[in-house]
């Protein structure tokens, strides 16, 4: 661990560059400082992953973005000039237990961070939701084998 | 949140649409309250996304089916004629803490009966399975940032 | 329940049939017993779910494969020449609340044995992760609807 999995409406795939998200985002993980300075993220461990949903039904499925399009100026969809063309783009990062409550935070604001560069500018006259969430993992059963972390664990 | 994530088996694209499904989830999902009458999953935080599965196996990968297609009448695969040909549907809801066991039981209830309006005439003849579950999310940090919100608020 | 759901880098595709390693990881989790010698996994509750992920990142995203590709010998990345060119590969098993923790560890150990059998000899010198964990479902609802169940419980 961690990871980062992406679930988002396909339509913010016509809007944005979502592999270049996903390696900011790698990058922003990988700067997570605990309360002694050491890097949180294990470089060799962490990932992200996003997925575009194909099928996806958002809030009322349009209406209320049409009515207020019809009054308001410039209202463009996500992926389209409908302005019920709705988004949204849910991130779920997974950690291992364990870490300070101050650590969780400043993961989860590091993410944030990195995820509203990019999106900020684009959700201007779009309706776009995008919630973030950091999971402590509970699992029962761990087991990490890998080709990548010795990679890293060398330097 | 709360959204609703459905990971299924992609032969049942074949099936029926699934863009509809999500669709008919979602205002399902619209329509539940909580003792006081009061409207459970907000508007603009309420999403559905479905994602079929390229790769996949189920069960005992067909051979029951076939064994008992010779015996039965008018068996039928998920999207072929093979009565071997299984699918399978999972659906999660995942809801914010807090919420009385009554109101998550009625969420279950309510999203259930959508999928089974839509599910149970396909599944006549054919070998699908359906597994709902409503989690309450336990995360340690939690960020939402809308321009979709906004639009439902504002009501 | 349960299932194995997999998360992975998509040009893991291009190295290996995941459609076989989703067969081959269902067929070893109907093998796993209970203390009783009694099959854990219920055949027709049993399915595994691989999701490629069209955009991802890993790690430092190539630069510590590509420096040590230059001094090492035959290195290749997943999917391409590219000793940076990453894999990760998470796998994820959800399974039902009181089952003991010997069963739990039986379950993980069952399904790394399957997925190493396949990925172990592509392994070597590519640079890929696998995180394989299980979690016991804390579920708040749960439904099941199935005809696919009966198949395998009227025998």
């Amino acid at each position: 661990m961690p990871h980062l999995v992406i679930l988002y409406t396909a339509n913010i795939d016509r809007l944005t560059d979502m592999g270049a998200l996903c390696r900011e985002l790698g990058d922003a993980m990988l700067t997570v400082q605990d309360e002694e300075g050491r890097q949180v993220f294990p470089t060799g461990g962490t990932r992200v992953l996003a997925y575009p949903a194909p099928h996806f039904a958002v809030a009322d499925g349009g209406a209320a973005g049409r009515a207020e399009g019809v009054a308001g100026a410039g209202r463009t969809g996500v992926a389209s000039d409908d302005p019920g063309d709705y988004g949204f783009m849910y991130l779920n990062v997974r950690m291992a237990r364990g870490r300070s409550a101050a650590t969780q935070q400043r993961a989860g604001q590091t993410v944030l961070a990195a995820v509203r560069a990019r999106m900020d500018p684009l959700m201007q006259g779009r309706h776009i939701g995008i919630t973030l969430q950091v999971d402590e993992g509970h699992e029962v059963f761990d087991a990490k084998h890998s080709t990548l972390h010795p990679l890293f664990a060398k330097k």
